[in-house]
């Protein structure tokens, strides 16, 4: 990788320049933009920073053989594909696209291109959520049993995309990150108190075969901001409070078992409610690992966490949940 | 009402004894178990109750003309129409029983006996939900959008009844005590990571033709304690945490409105964040009130709020829910 | 011991009464009060318990070998004192009394007597106390640099004492119990708000010869409830949150050391901000566990946690605080 | 005011120069740093900002006839000294000096030269802090009866000032803001827990003629960052949480009184315990709000909030806490 243009300098634009600049080796950096008045602004925030004023001028410039897309949803599939056809490495915003379809023809178009595809599913770089991940592997809470996710605030509505792809996301490329296992279907209630607006409420269950089940509830409209998760396995269980600063992640050292197979058949069940740990999180920005992540994979040929397969996973979901939404909650399955 | 047995002398049983001596006014209050270890208990707690070794013997002592069933769910049924049979007003435990048809039978073989049938729905009368009610009726909170609830903690397994049927039973007749309204259809997903022990963790999505959607997560297996209620209007939204005994309910002055029709076209919301409200909630033992509408209703005719009928009602939405539950969260019509 | 009669059915007599029951190993149990109304009251909810008219009365009564004194604070050296000459083992409500000397008098009188001098300073039998000494003594804090109290609330105007010695007392019993260490001397400020009442504010700073600093922050007139204290040792720090039913005790593994000799002079310090851990905390009444104390006293002659010099350690750092108060902050020695 | 230097580019430096550019109305701005590196770490953030190398030759450029000191306390007042002499409006960061005679000679000197003398007690500029002070004026909350507050964390050792010239002197700010009455006398304790090194801990109580009490409790060595102030008045109370971002003040509908003459003498209360209120505050940053008082001073002739005899006013407390400290806690006046 040579350099990298970040391409729209809206509200996650200057951020993308701001960690590149640091996670770039020196190699430079660029913005796009087609509004006069957003890159004004990119050239006050960051002398040093080139700008391009569309996007053809900056895949004129063979500097950048690297883009940052931080561009509406609806976006994604034309410029992410142009980028790839010209030769750039792609880090899109996520989700990738907004249909696995796309997702699969940006995936075959880099490995034909033999370049990298990743999305910024900001999440998974996390110091929070790499800890927990940490303890899942190390076996810490035994077998997974369920993930239960609140993200609820009053938020912006969105144009383009509605609740689910702009909060669940979120979960679901945690959830994914957690554990390799992928569900067998999805079950999914959204509503909408506006004729014409995207649903501003949403709740999503996910069945495994391992008997994991994972539900998500996401609302624009909470007047708490609220972020948990619960994960539970058979021996323990976590809490993350993405609000809490001082203690992100609580382990309880609490599960539940069947004595004997003669007190399962009783169902007679031994509560353990132990001691709570909060273990110390790393500092660390998450978008600074992230594109640290990207800039490896386009230099040394590596695969990033956040790999376009991974973002297809997501959307995966996010479409089926779709569908199923406007079933009514019917399962749609995944297989 | 002459005097009223108590059946069943378990956890709930001493609480019912408690509180029917203070309510009564002087009416005797007996004590029915068929454990003869029970009952010594209730004798040593109470010296001057009445004691009855069977269900029989109780309904032979015609100074007791209402009991109040504290049993388990499977027994409600035949118990109550025992009771309504032979002449008794009846208060039972909820649910108040486990099927729709049933609740039936019990409503009109109560109508015919001219006898008081009611549900010990407790929450509907504990003050901080009545403190909603009058909130809502009051209009403060404009129309209802939605209603949230998050019932979870690590709980007992029970033997007869799932966690919906255990613990969501609470927030349905919460939710029907808080509007008139019923819902159209429900959704439903749980789920037993034991074979053969019941549902564990369980979610219910209920749609009404007002827009109204209400959410319900109820779990046994939750190392945490939560009872949060979100119940959201376009005016206004409260916070009922159940378990913060200095500010259970959280008034926001916050809504969401689209400021003109263009605007609602555009999908420009206008957000309005303000003070937040605590009200002083009354004190006052829900339980007592529970038992002063019973004698009421037992002594002068009154229709006691958490009525059979209204015991029916939350029956239908469970009876819906778990039918649901079996077609993996497809939707289920309440019509 | 044969028989025990608690004096005072206000409370904390009914308290005392239950928790002697059962802890006395079926040895009768009485209650002294010399209003009618109270006395009925003891016997509705204890039908099987003795009950006394008055001290002299229960004097007179050679069963009860034992007297808890559940009376006002001024009371206490006049009641103890006739007890303990009638030969009889004396538990008494914290403080002692309400004044070194009259408290010396009395523990020279149980010695001469060879009966049982004991404080109800029910927080040193505290299951969260008695592990937060458990951590302290196997070192696990470093050494102690400062415990740091608040214990506020909009609590009853007491009529004999102020909120030194209704509210510090507490504080100073666990401080005490904590440490072996006594105070070189106390400095405290007190504020009365209304002329002729009780100071209903006050706060006490302790010094040490180690080092050690106490601070306690007392008030009946705080809108909200907070029961903090935080133990600070150079290796690690507790907070204990007496509120806080799920996790009453946080270890801290945090602390702050000079690197070097040079840093030192220099004033650079490490802080090591580490994980947080709860550990689980048995259950089991404080109470109990203080009746089980008395009772093992007066039957095998062991030696109570809370004995009368322990009551009148606390006593002395009350004294001299109440002192202090008079002189405005002045330190007042305590050797 | 046609221009405006800031002094010093370390932690403070920054967020004055970005306030100043945004409040001065597109007057100048530049910074002066003896350090090289911080200087050119200047450049970088703020490329459009003049850079000086050294206090003589900022004040040698005419264009900038106000500076903002952000350097040690020891340098505060021959520097403001300097300033004030060349004909400089100056601001400086808190504490004004390091003593009250310097203080004073500061103050006249300003006057002299007709110059603008401002503290940079950005506290008093909190949108918060004006919402308490608009409730206490309004007459909300009675007379004023206690303020407690508690400020800890695990901070930076500072080099040379201690915990209370470093934490207290926010407290003592907020108090004299809200306020008009100055306390008649200050008792305080404070610990050095290495030898050598300033104090980490401190108490400072104040007594007033009103009866009003106040009591600071400062920390460096705790393990959780608390900011508490507590409010207390005859009619209402508050509850001032900097950390709750969402409801940092909380109303009390709550208060005692004795209700008639007879009953204080009885010391019988009436506690009022009623609706909780956590009105909204509005958005905007308090340095924001200083930088334009100070432009407004210096341009308009206006006596700004935290004027120069404001910060003495903080200083005499300061200085007679820290002779209280010396005397172990005695009382010293500060008439």
């Amino acid at each position: 990788m040579n350099g990298i243009c970040i391409v729209g300098y809206g509200y996650w634009g200057p951020k993308l320049v701001r960690n590149f600049l640091a996670a770039s080796g020196g190699r430079p950096v660029a913005v796009c933009d087609e509004s006069p008045v957003r890159l004004a602004r990119a050239r006050a925030d960051f002398p040093n920073v080139k700008t391009f004023a569309s996007f053809e001028e900056a895949l004129g410039d063979p500097t950048f053989d690297a883009v940052a897309l931080a561009t509406p949803v609806s976006t994604h599939f034309p410029l992410a594909k142009r980028a790839l056809e010209s030769g750039r490495h792609v880090l899109v915003e996520k989700p990738i696209t907004h249909s696995l379809a796309t997702a699969h023809e940006l995936i075959e178009l880099a490995a034909r291109q033999r370049r990298v595809l990743m999305v910024d599913h900001t999440f998974v770089y996390h110091p929070a959520v790499r800890k927990i991940k940490a303890l899942v592997e190390a076996g810490d809470l035994g077998q997974l049993r369920y993930i239960d996710s609140t993200r609820i605030n009053l938020g912006l509505f969105q144009h383009d995309v509605n609740v689910l792809w702009d909060l669940a996301v979120h979960d679901l490329s945690i959830v994914n990150f957690l554990t390799a296992e992928r569900p067998l279907a999805v079950s999914a209630v959204a509503t909408a108190h506006t004729p014409g607006a995207p649903e501003n409420i949403g709740f999503i269950t996910l069945r495994y075969a391992s008997g994991l089940v994972v539900h998500l509830n996401c609302s624009w409209v909470s007047p708490v901001k609220i972020r948990h998760i619960l994960i539970g396995g058979d021996k323990r269980m976590i809490l993350y409070n993405d609000l809490d600063a001082n203690e992100p992640i609580k382990v309880y050292d609490s599960g539940y078992q069947a004595r004997t197979d003669e007190d399962r058949n009783r169902l007679l069940f031994d509560y353990r409610v132990g001691d709570v740990y909060s273990p110390k999180i790393p500092g660390g920005e998450a978008l600074a690992a992230l594109a640290a992540d990207f800039v490896r994979a386009a230099t040394e040929g590596t695969e990033p966490v956040s790999s376009g397969r991974f973002g297809a996973d997501v959307v995966a979901i996010l479409e089926a949940a779709q569908r199923s939404v406007g079933l009514r909650g019917q399962e749609v399955s995944l297989a």
